[in-house]
This record gives structure tokens, sequence and C-alpha cells, in this order.
């Protein structure tokens, strides 16, 4: 069997990503990080849809001494209510932790070399996205030549593969493939607020609920 | 003043490049990372090189729910003895952790765009080195071009700058940098074990025994 590590925060693309890994017959080995966000839920979520799934998973506890983002420092205020234009303008907006990604990508990669996994995937999105410059296709063509120079696999000539395979998807696109796959979205946790319902403010509600009225139907967590 | 972010393990390598990065001018924000690795020491030692050098520092701690390493598992026994030959031929040893200076320089690149520092300095070496796939001049060429795709300092065209000055240097040459810009190499420590005094056997023992008997002197560690 094929393994590979599905980054997992719970949230709709990823959770989207790992029943795709799944259905493309990887064994998904979830990696989950507890980086000292707003709120524990997305992670309690993430937790929830891999033992749903029986997939192994690990959680990584990072304590960042560093602030720098609205996503680690409750003093900085979310931004609320933008615009569906003005979050597809992609400014970076205060929600951008500094290297999240590539953080997350390194630890991804480890755990997939340790563990003798071929693949890593990521549920990154550039096109419904709140324009974090991880998030684009011209950082993963970068990020995959470091596979080959500073890994013993890549050195080998069995460079680890880091699979994006939502990343020209819309929202609504992902959720339509997410649903033929029978993704339990009432589990997933999207909003960065950690609250009993998502705020429906935050970019991350808004850009979720585009989605669902994209396709009209209803996003059954809420 | 030109800020930098200093990559410290309190080993001699990252010893000598803080006493260079300060003396080239920069304010120096050592990055220290405690990673399970098999002792303390070198944490111990790596804080107070940088309290007497009155340099800010952080702690990053790191619990990595895998093994695969000698350095992180005691299960695993640590090379011991090897000739120089064989330590040169560079073939991976047991001591390798997967993607470590890849996480670590994750963290270096978001602590530097946290506080804007422009430059991230690490010790990496490929001469007198144990053939580690992440210290290796290869690796940094792909790494320096993540920076200028994947943090919002590289999109705006002030990507952070990655120096590696002790990369082509044997040890004998960087502990004689080292020894001009008055190093204290009494407090570093390099042994991969943590007992009271080094163990002279293991590979980094074995490669700074090397470089103080190139330049003739007694190390003053022993």
């Amino acid at each position: 069997m094929k393994h590979a590590v599905v980054l997992l925060s719970g949230g709709l693309d990823s959770t989207t990503l790992l029943f795709f890994a799944k259905a493309r017959g990887f064994k998904a080995h979830c990696l989950i990080f507890d980086y000292q966000q707003r709120h524990k839920k997305e992670i309690r979520r993430a937790v929830s849809i891999a033992r749903q799934v029986q997939s192994p998973f690990a959680v990584v506890k990072i304590a960042l001494p560093w602030r720098g983002s609205a996503l680690l420092d409750k003093q900085i205020p979310l931004p609320k209510n933008r615009s569906l234009k003005r979050i597809s303008a992609h400014k970076i907006p205060t929600t951008y932790v500094p290297a999240r990604n590539i953080i997350f990508l390194s630890f991804a990669v480890s755990y997939a070399e340790a563990i003798g996994a071929g693949t890593v995937f990521i549920g990154a999105n550039a096109i419904d996205y709140s324009g974090y410059p991880d998030c684009r296709p011209e950082f993963y063509l970068t990020y995959r030549e470091v596979l080959k120079t500073g890994l013993k696999s890549g050195v080998e000539g069995k460079a680890i593969k880091i699979a994006t395979p939502l990343i020209h998807k819309t929202k609504a696109q992902i959720i339509q493939l997410g649903l033929s796959l029978k993704v339990p979205y009432h589990l997933t946790w999207s909003c960065y607020q950690g609250g009993k319902k998502p705020c429906g403010r935050c970019d991350s509600c808004l850009l979720r609920e585009k989605g669902f009225a994209e396709i009209g139907k209803k996003d059954p967590s809420l």
C-alpha cells in the first residue's frame, strides 16, 4: 500500500484532501498542528475526523516564541466582513503567519521520511484563498526542489512528492469533490474563531459560505 | 543596525558563526532548539553563550512524534571511533535527523520575518561534516528560492538572506576564524553525548579533535 502524510487542520479543504488521498489508494497518516492558534476547536475536529476514517495521526505541538499574526495574537483584531472582492484582491492580511506552511511542510517531510511515505498532501488553494504566499503554486515549485537536495530520500533519487490537488479549484469545486467522496462537512471547522457556531464574518467563513452558495447547497456545519 | 537570526546549537561551528555575525555588525537574535536531542547540555551551553554576548535569544521546543535517528532515539547506537576517512566518505550516518535543518530554517525565517531581520545565519559545513544532505551548498541554493516565493518579504522583493559563511571551511579554518574573534571555545559543546566530558569517540568529537590538531592548539573544552 502507498503511504502518504496528509496535513490535516480539520477545515473544509484539508478534510476533502484526506478523503481524496484515501480514494486514490493511499494509506493516509494525518499530521495535525497545535501551534497556539486562537482556538483548539479545529484541532479537536481534526482528531475526530482522523479517528472517524481510522487514519493514524500525529499531533505536533509548536510554541512559537514570536507573534506577528492575528491567528496567534488575540490582541490583533481579525479582519471581519470583508467583501469577497477585497478578499480576492489577495493583499496579505493580518491573519498571515510568517512561514506557516513552510514550517508545516518541513515537519511533514520529516515525518514522511521517518515512516517511508513517498507523498505529502497539502490542501493549499490559490483561488478562493486569503492571499498567503505559501498557498500559491510558485511556492510549491520551489519547495519541491528542496526535497531533492535536502533530504536523504531526495539525494537517493526518491524525492518525496508534494501533492496539491486542490490548488487550482474554486471553493465550490472543492466542496463538489468532497460531496462525491462523502466528506462529513458537518465535522469540519473553518472559522478563525473558536465559538460554538462559526462567526460568519471572518475571511474563512465568507469563502466557505461562497462555496456552498455557488453550488446551491446548505453548509451542514451551520 | 542590521538584524539577523543566528541558529545557535552551542557547538563549535554555530558559536563561531554568532561571533562572526556580530563582528560583521549584525544585531544577532539567537534561535536555539530543544528538539528532544539525546541530551540538554548543548542547549544549556547555547543559552550561556547567548547570555555572555548579551544577544537576545529564543528557545523553540519541538516534540517530534517520530524517531528514526540516533540523535533522537537512545535505542539506536551512536557511531563510535569511525576513521576520519570513513566519516569523510559522507555516507549518511544514523545520526541523520530527517529534515532537521529544513525544520530549523523554517522557524528561523518565520522568526526573522516576525522581527524584521533580513538575514539568517546557519553554521552549515560541507567539508569536515558527517554527510547530512541539508548541510551542503546544493540544498541552500534551492532553499533560497523558497524564501522568494513563500514569504511576504520575498513576494515584496525583500527576500530574507540565508548566510552560510562556514560552508566551505575546514574545521581548522573555522577554529582559526573563531580564535581571531575570541570565541570562548571552552563553553562550546560538540559531543553527541551529554556526559561531564566529551566522549572523544563520536563523529562530532573526532572532527573537532582533527580541527584543533591541524592548527596545533589544545581544545580548551577538554
